[in-house]
């Protein structure tokens, strides 16, 4: 059977290793692995949306409220901004998805940094759009510019993810602005917040208000996630932010039922406790300058961090897949970067105990 | 800002009302609510799978093992086939999804029903395609055969919706089986069994048993879903079963998560009880022919259902709308199916308790 030519270009995605393959190939217990991959909250998600989730199962059977009335309620609330400027997708992925269906094609293609978020590149080339990327690998305001000059009337939609995953790095709030007010409007601007709970908790500077950015930029769109400070990762729950033209025409794409029920009430209770997330963000902190330690101690790099992650960086001497490996052997998974080009690997920041059993492995693996 | 043209010709889904809304809106306590507008399960799933949904909602942080190993063993070894063959979505209209965009486009239009799951065209817009309905409302394959006729090389993707939602006909199989036998193997045909489980057990001439259907035509794609029989409306998880070359074309298009961690844990349960299942179908059957007995009582019509709702069509003195208006601010939830040019309405088989109260309330507002 022949299919859309699109399709030759795509790849099946590889996800990071599940903790059950891990099991499966290693025969380590599941009590036993440590997954410090996919920069999930290692606290889990608030004991208030925990027992949300467990009341609301006895309604499985029953479809969600597709107009997320009380979702969007809560998230315009909490950013002051109106209910036609949320959209709901699953997972803040899913919104990627809606934003580059409405705008990029073969003749306006997507511009990124040289190592950001992958679904940016995947779900871009189902839409057959020309994938730019800057030269380095961390977000660079000037080499935007210069690509946005080269490429007039070709770039459709622009990322820039903030802080950036998967290397940590963040830009002052500052710089983007004035970034953001030389680029087109017919430019759809995706500012991908999935980390802003952190960035902002830890600096100031870096924090972005989704409401000050869409009133001066009706082309941008903010994204937000309970998938990492929420820790609902397995909920599959994000939103975008935007102008409400914008976020009428995104609706457009949506699926019914984007979200499951069990999602549904989790978000929206998720929302009502603060004080989680804030005890997350101060244990998140304290644990990474463990990790900063350790390798001042060790003698590699690391990138700093404004999320739940780092990014550790080795000399030549040392094999990130090799180390990365090892640690698996040993029921540790982290990221391995070396699919980026780089000898670095992502290591999620766990909770004190799971930092210490890390530290403990890593030590034997890189020594 | 300018949107690819393509989405001109789309329109935001209007969903079912929610339990919600008819709360919010006539200030109906949920208790009171009837919802048999979604045919979703009145039983609700399986307590089995209730009692592990709340047990891995410990784990809702955790993203769910993105490759589905142990679902997808389930699926392969409950239908027959290999791993290679299952691919899962987000209910199976994700899978639908994933059809047309790698199928369809401006110059491979889309065959369906005159009146049949509105998502086939809802996606199917989406690809730019055009849409080809048979004149006749219910399946008429003598009617799929002259368009294809007619429209030789111009049709890309061929939906089957067997048993047909929103209208509940069957079809015999080996009739279906006769015509798959004429259709150019280059079209993807797909066989949406949202409803099989109840086809199959009402009249076995109309089962499909998807490993014969994907053995003789390697170009069918089979659809599941738990939304249904399994109770599991409200978690989005269905799947696609097809011969393995196309099976891992459709992955291309599969966003990383699509489930998630609970729904991925309710599915695998729920293959493991089909007890319930069968218990769910004798009571559906029985209880639908209170339905039928009450039309023939107050003389209007209604459509042999292979399924678990019932289509109740009005003569010209009643309207459709009116009666499900009337049923709406008593708390009861149906579909009315104006909007698809008929005179009708859609009702949920539901409980005993919830159908006496139905036709209490029914009865008031047709008489």
């Amino acid at each position: 059977m022949t299919f859309n030519p699109v399709l030759d270009g795509l790849k099946n995605y590889e996800a990071g290793k599940p903790i059950e393959l891990v099991v499966r190939e290693y025969g380590i217990s599941p009590s036993d692995v440590i997954k410090l991959a996919s920069n999930e909250n290692p606290r889990g998600c608030s004991p208030r949306v925990l027992a949300a989730i467990q009341q609301e199962s006895t309604r499985a059977h029953l479809y969600p409220d597709d107009s997320m009335y009380e979702l969007k309620e809560g998230l315009a609330s909490r950013f002051g901004v109106g209910k036609e400027n949320v959209i709901v997708g699953a997972g803040s992925d899913q919104v990627i998805g809606f934003a580059l269906h409405a705008k990029a094609n073969p003749n306006q293609g997507i511009l990124m940094a040289g190592v950001t978020f992958a679904m940016y590149e995947i779900y871009g080339k189902q839409t057959g759009a020309t994938i730019f990327k800057t030269p380095s690998k961390m977000h660079n305001l000037n080499e935007f510019r210069a690509l946005l000059a080269t490429h007039k009337g070709a770039i459709g939609v622009l990322f820039l993810c903030l802080p950036n995953n998967p290397l940590g790095e963040g830009i002052d709030t500052e710089e983007i602005k004035t970034f953001l007010r030389e680029v087109d409007p017919n430019i759809l601007v995706v500012v991908d917040g999935a980390y802003q709970e952190y960035a902002a908790f830890k600096d100031p500077a870096k924090a972005i208000n989704p409401k000050a950015f869409i009133e001066e930029f009706p082309n941008v769109l903010y994204l937000g996630t309970f998938s990492k400070a929420y820790g609902l990762g397995g909920m599959r729950c994000g939103y975008g932010i935007g102008e409400a033209g914008l976020i009428h025409t995104l609706h457009k794409l949506r699926p019914p039922f984007n979200i499951t029920t069990l999602s549904l009430k989790a978000a929206i209770e998720a929302l009502k406790d603060e004080a989680f997330v804030t005890h997350c963000m101060e244990e998140n902190f304290r644990e990474m300058k463990r990790y900063e330690a350790e390798a001042k101690a060790l003698g590699f790099d690391f990138i700093e961090s404004y999320t739940n992650f780092i990014t550790l960086a080795f000399s030549e001497g040392k094999s990130a897949s090799t180390i990365a490996q090892s640690l698996l052997e040993k029921g540790i998974i982290i990221r391995d970067l070396s699919a980026y080009g780089m000898n670095a690997v992502r290591v999620t920041i766990g909770t004190p105990e799971q930092n210490s059993r890390f530290f403990e492995i890593f030590k034997r693996a890189y020594c």
